[in-house]
């Protein structure tokens, strides 16, 4: 066996252990194990139960809905399989200056690539909900896939204490942008379109829940370590994800499915709209 | 040299060890090698006859339906050249469990990844010929990318046999999705647009050969190994290539460059069904 | 500690010496630091300037290149950043046959990443200004992700040298279609869109600052190695993102700010074209 060949075959033994290492670690903690098959029967749950609240949907707009719902749990589903598998899971050295700084500690950086389809789906029901244009939803979606890439470069910094929360400031800002459609933008779109109620509980629901999670960053092991637990920072995240991906698809598809009337005229009106600006330009 | 830089450089001589091993492995392997070079030259010609076919077509959609088609062959051979360079092939340590447990096999993981850019530009291709309406394209686009991602995943899954599986069977639960779009719901779209020919052709060509895809995995070396061949699992994968993409490609091409103004109609049906539906909500 | 547990520790603790090592090397180089904070410096600026000239903007067509046009700083922001903390940095041993061939060279291979999402945006931006037909549009950006894809995949072979180049010419090969539909094809449509003139010296400043950027991977350390210098090199593509993107940009969003009624009218008349042609397919 030539130098070559060995060298290969030690570097791959020392990664594919690392896969196996980490799924040992999972497999060993049960309080950690929970957090995740908790939502791999939520989400496989939901996504039958919104299934068949489709049926007799028919209007575009709200299939749209119903369609981009359904993704949001399946994308789920699959990102914590990733998770259990140990495949989208790291043991991270943290650098100097953090509270854990020379100790490995395990980053589940699978939820933020996973976020980075998701969140745009959960945005894109609720745009369509309000009858937001299409430039608004562009900025808004761009505004969000860039807060999740960069709150995965956050998670995998390892290089310098000061870096991991630079990528924080930044994703946070991104997530401002968001947060700003959100609460003064998109509110009298949803008023035009006849939406108001609803939208406003999701709205609300959503702007809550997704503040808890740069907040479990901050207090959990990849930030302050205030909360010196692996299984209890997953646990902030997974049940985060319980209100802001299931109950919220759940309080939006049960509304959707019982006025899919208005959810149609509003695409309407906003069709004749667009059209009226085009053909008028003065 | 400290130990920080020893570290450093031991660590990335493993790596590029690692891409050199590979291109030496494939090389090796005459069998291996032509099944790559093979659709290296069958893409590159493909291209190049779609852009002579494509001279004289002027419509929107005739040409939309081109430049998807083009791109299929463009992504193809990008792809197959990640693979003759051994930048998106690596070697893969099978878990306990697998036929391989323990042996390394040579894993083409860059196909999963070069299909999630290819596959939905066919589905674009075929849905435009349907003149299939923007929210049914956007579901099985989006399940079709979600079944290449968590095949990819599968592909990786190197810590338990299990968990191979597990992502074997998400990925094929979309590819159902696709397969029930293509055969229950799109046939009657096409038959509208006057297509339905040339369609039922395709669609047939389509799901025959996408069938095979987790065929080839289920009996290669990724999963029971009962042709337990790199060079044979590698060939079955390059000819489905070849039927799905280049042959189908073709048989695409003839038909819009001959019929393009069946496929101007079918468009502006579907524009005026959709103008009718907005302006007219009840 | 078991032997599994040792061999993980140590794969982790390479990989992220390896982290370490670049950001330790890049604060060590004065000049290559400079190249990377000057775009940090001007990015934040321009992106507060552009927000600040977005006052007042009001029509669809004029938000949208807006946007676009902060989202571009935005990313550049982000992306050297990531340079800056060495996450996407990489020390690379060059093949045999490269100048520097069994050296390890500093690749700065987040650059391609980030102008995957970038590059993308510019191209929008010049399509919204000259009323681009949408296929127009799609086969252009396509053609331009899969330019920096490849150029990505150029700069992390390391297999063989010739691969390298063979990288390089599939990317270069998906510039000249970007190049072909700015200087032969767009130029038209801004004639008829009334922002000729505004094009043509946008146009021609993407299209010799574009021109640029293959140039400097051919002479820097990445290709040729004929400026053999880690800091030149960076200082190459840092040159260029100044004008391509700030420059760009603010010569762009000045003049849809001070012309935002010719903007609209050019997109009334593309709607206007695209329902005639819809609606009479003779």
């Amino acid at each position: 066996m030539t130098l070559a060949a060995t060298g290969v075959t030690t570097t791959l033994a020392l990664l594919q252990t690392g896969q196996s290492e980490v799924l040992t670690r999972i497999q060993n903690d049960a309080l950690l194990s929970a957090s995740l098959w908790t939502n791999v029967a939520l989400a496989g749950f939901s996504a039958l139960l919104f299934l068949y609240m489709a049926r007799g949907v028919e209007t575009d707009r709200a299939r749209l809905i119903f369609v981009a719902t359904i993704l949001i749990s399946l994308v789920s589903l699959s990102s914590y399989f990733g998770l259990l598998s140990g495949l989208t899971v790291g043991l991270v050295e943290m650098p100097a200056g953090h509270a854990l700084g020379g100790e490995e500690v395990l980053s589940q950086w699978g939820r933020y690539l996973t976020w980075t389809f998701s969140t745009p789906l959960i945005l894109l029901a609720l745009g369509l909900l309000a009858d937001v244009d299409g430039v608004d939803l562009f900025a808004v979606i761009a505004a969000d896939v860039a807060m999740c890439v960069t709150g995965l470069a956050a998670a995998l910094t390892t290089s310098a204490y000061g870096y991991r929360w630079v990528f924080y400031v930044i994703s946070s800002s991104f997530f401002i942008v968001v947060l700003y459609a959100l609460v003064a933008k998109w509110p009298a779109r949803a008023e035009a379109a006849g939406t108001r109620d609803i939208f406003t509980t999701l709205r609300t629901l959503t702007v809550v829940l997704w503040i808890g999670y740069p907040v479990v960053w901050a207090v959990g092991v990849e930030g302050f370590a205030l909360v010196d637990s692996t299984a209890l920072t997953s646990w902030g995240y997974s049940i985060l994800d319980i209100g802001a991906k299931y109950v919220f698809a759940f309080l939006l598809l049960r509304w959707v499915a019982r006025n899919e009337q208005t959810v149609r005229e509003a695409a309407g009106r906003g069709t004749a709209r667009a059209a009226s600006t085009a053909q008028d330009p003065q």
